[in-house]
């Protein structure tokens, strides 16, 4: 049943071996890579999974997805242990990540309480004008495929949010567990799987497959419904590729790549030049750089002692081991593209992949004449400054930037009118506002974005966090005059679930 | 600026001229063929009018959109006029459907009064958890090409679903007519534009192109933000090939085909015979079948009297002209591919492109042995009557049908146990599930999902009829920390505009 790519010439990996960045030596045992059989295996298990976890309610599935909170929490030192070895990411960032991974499970958790996951929409009869009765609700889409991003091995891997919010929408997943933490990865399957069983559910809501050659069985199997993917602009755009070319085309909903610009208005430039200097050298280096809201692109006021400030900061800002070797030199390969621009250079700290912090600098000018190649995404602690002098020109410039996850503005009050043409120039192009703020850091909550026009994500009208997220993984039913009896609780007449609905006058 | 597909050496039409059914003669003036440049034309100036119309509150364009309603009923008895010369619809068919055209207009601008589109979520700040103050709306996605579809040439055309409800999101509109007709569509867009104008909207919020050549220039140009799309498998495919390969991929709403299966129970057949036989051949005959919800495959019990009622029904039933010879000769080309399982087959009524009704007739596992072929979709007033003996086989057969925009259930009482396990069968293959109806009519209401499964549709999470069918061309934004002043007004404090939104506990 697999449509799988052919297979190269030179065999692919037989196993897919974690590292420790710091010093380059292996960690815990290689995971085997999946052969097709197995990526068969790991699908048919999940689809056996799905319509008794489609059949539950919500508040049952909330259930579940707390006891997999608590597992996760209570498993916290043992995980936080291997993913450091793994990742170098440190105990503390490591110990708030599986905090942010099993609270987001209890978010979607509070979500399905409320009930309003299934857009109830109720249209009654109207004799008068000839209309039926028509019920309308989501249901699971099926079974989920999850490609695991590098640079959070808990809240974007295994049981992170596409895992989260897939479960919490019904459907089981299969993830593509990220080569930078199989060990890692194998230990949060454990506790998920233990916990799902304990709680009552299947083991099999959640499967695992390894190795880069799994990727495309995965995505043209005929039993994956959709996709989640947080990765590289070329490794999204190819399987997004495959799943658009696929004979029957599934919804793929891929999170690629994002410059994140940050815009300085002049007032601001002048009144908090230090405040700016040192929050923008923080997020840029935060992690080592290695957040998909990084801020790879910030416009300052020239003539203002901004840029200097962040030299001088920047010169001694420290770096860290990137996740992998590949990583590492994607990086390094990125930076010397744009040399001849280098404002100012930190140092790289110890550790076998460690790399230092670069600032670039360029006008406006010769930004645009370069824009397409000055705003590429570099994976890493390195970002480009661009100084403007005119406003209009700044705001045509933002107007031509590719799609982004998120823009920020920074104000004082005097900037006000100004931050508002800001804002109405970059809305269109980035999925998140952020004012006074830096882009690192997206809070888990219902109200959260975090999208974008392409690259950012391949599909611009939804979210990989937040409550809104699980509507990827949603499709709509409209149920005509069916009898009370035979329609789901949720659109009977008594609404015994109680959610919420809305009623055509 | 436009990645247009080769020409071919030979030279694509260079006008669209529409035809009567009835004769086969010409009707009206032919409609220039758009070239590159007026392509381009086209959407440089939908995108001018873009920031103006999406800038407009919910209840600013709800007037606007009530004023095309209006003009169009103004016009009605002149509209239904060229566009039964160029259909052969009929009057009275023709004028309901411009009623529902209006009627569609004024219930997105009913659902804009109501303020539940820009989907507001408010996640308060909590100090406690570090987490910012993020508030969520949707904002239009920019400017949209519309393909307008055969069969409706007012509903599903210049002024219909599509249009309607991506200006009710605030987007411009770029409609490739449809071939089958070029005077209806002129006719609709001068009315269309004179009543923007007059109500103080930019004419441009509509633009038009004609020829085949023109659809492929418009899906891949930069300008276009996503495709709506109704017609066949193999033209949407093509075009959702050309719009997931751009290099910034694009979302596309196709819909594209649909067999609509059919379920009679056993008691139902036993006691409702002639009025399901009756029923039956009505809708497949409606419109001479010309409708995406046609009922392309109906199951009915083995030892019913209801088979050999639909056959004498069948025998009697007239056809009419199809809506173009292009369109009369895939049926017939589609006819002759079954015609060994010939059931019964009525008469063609007079007219150049007169065809008729088909029924043709095999047990489930004959069909279940030629599932691919027999599961195509005949546009047109033909389909395909299966028996079934035995319960659990016909439930196995409904888990494999192709994806629809309909399922049905024709039940009384006693069948009810069952009818529960048909309706989970058919829920995941099917957009829409009607108990005791028949497909072919679709209710314009907020709670109607007309969309399903490939190929159903590209885009199994929306519908292009109904009140979510706006949700196509809206994104989301989420604003982080912003000045309440700076707020869009949907998202202030005060919610001056007094929009429904969900708040986070």
């Amino acid at each position: 049943m697999i449509e799988s790519t052919p297979t190269p010439a030179t065999a692919a990996p037989t196993a897919v071996q974690g590292y420790s960045p710091r010093t380059g030596t292996p960690v815990g045992e290689p995971l085997p890579a999946s052969t097709g059989p197995e990526v068969e295996r790991a699908v048919a298990a999940a689809q056996a999974a799905a319509p008794a976890w489609a059949a539950r309610s919500g508040a049952e599935r909330a259930e579940v997805l707390e006891a997999v909170a608590d597992a996760l929490d209570a498993a916290r030192a043992e995980l936080v242990a291997v993913a450091d070895a793994e990742t170098a990411l440190g105990e503390p960032r490591l110990t708030g990540e599986v905090g942010r991974t099993s609270g987001q499970l209890r978010m979607f958790a509070g979500l399905l309480r409320a009930g309003a996951h299934v857009g109830a929409v109720l249209s009654p009869a109207d004799p008068t004008l000839g209309r039926p009765d028509v019920r309308r609700m989501l249901h699971p889409i099926g079974v989920v495929a999850v490609f695991a991003a590098s640079n959070f091995p808990f809240a974007f891997s295994v049981a992170g949010g596409d895992t989260a919010s897939a479960w919490a929408a019904g459907c089981p997943v299969v993830v593509k567990v990220h080569e930078a933490h199989p060990a890692t990865s194998l230990a949060v399957a454990r506790v998920v799987r233990t916990a799902l069983t304990t709680a009552g559910a299947s083991a099999d809501l959640l499967g695992l497959v390894a190795g880069r050659a799994a990727g495309g069985p995965l995505v043209t199997h005929p039993g994956i419904a959709a996709v989640g993917f947080t990765g590289s602009l070329a490794g999204g755009r190819a399987l997004f590729d495959l799943a658009s070319g696929r004979p029957d085309p599934i919804p793929f909903f891929g999170e690629l790549g994002s410059v994140n610009p940050v815009v300085v208005l002049p007032a601001a430039a002048a009144e908090r030049t230090e405040d700016l200097a040192a929050g923008y050298l923080g997020s840029l280096t935060l992690g080592t750089g290695q957040f998909c809201t990084n801020p790879g692109l910030l416009f300052v006021p020239e003539d203002t002692k901004l840029l200097d400030a962040i030299a001088t900061r920047a010169r001694t800002a420290t770096g860290g081991p990137m996740l992998s070797a590949r990583i590492r030199d994607a990086y390094e390969g990125g930076t010397s593209a744009r040399a001849g621009r280098e404002l100012a250079r930190g140092t790289a700290a110890e550790g076998a992949w460690a790399v230092a912090p670069v600032v670039w600098h360029a006008d406006l000018a010769e930004f645009l004449a370069h824009a397409a190649e000055l705003t590429e995404e570099t994976f890493g602690p390195a970002g480009l400054v661009v100084t403007y002098a005119d406003e209009d020109a700044l705001l045509a410039a933002l107007g031509r930037l590719p799609g982004s996850l998120t823009g920020s503005v920074h104000t004082v009050e005097a900037d006000h009118p100004l931050a508002a043409r800001v804002a109405a120039a970059l809305r269109p192009r980035v999925g998140r506002l952020i004012h006074n703020g830096w882009p690192t850091g997206v809070a888990v909550c219902w109200a959260m974005h975090h999208g974008g026009p392409w690259p950012a994500t391949t599909a611009p009208g939804h979210t990989s966090v937040g409550g809104t997220a699980l509507e990827r993984w949603l499709v709509p039913t409209a149920y005509q005059d069916w009898p009370d009896a035979l329609l789901p609780p949720e659109l009977r007449d008594a609404n015994p679930l109680g959610v919420p609905r809305v009623t055509q006058p």
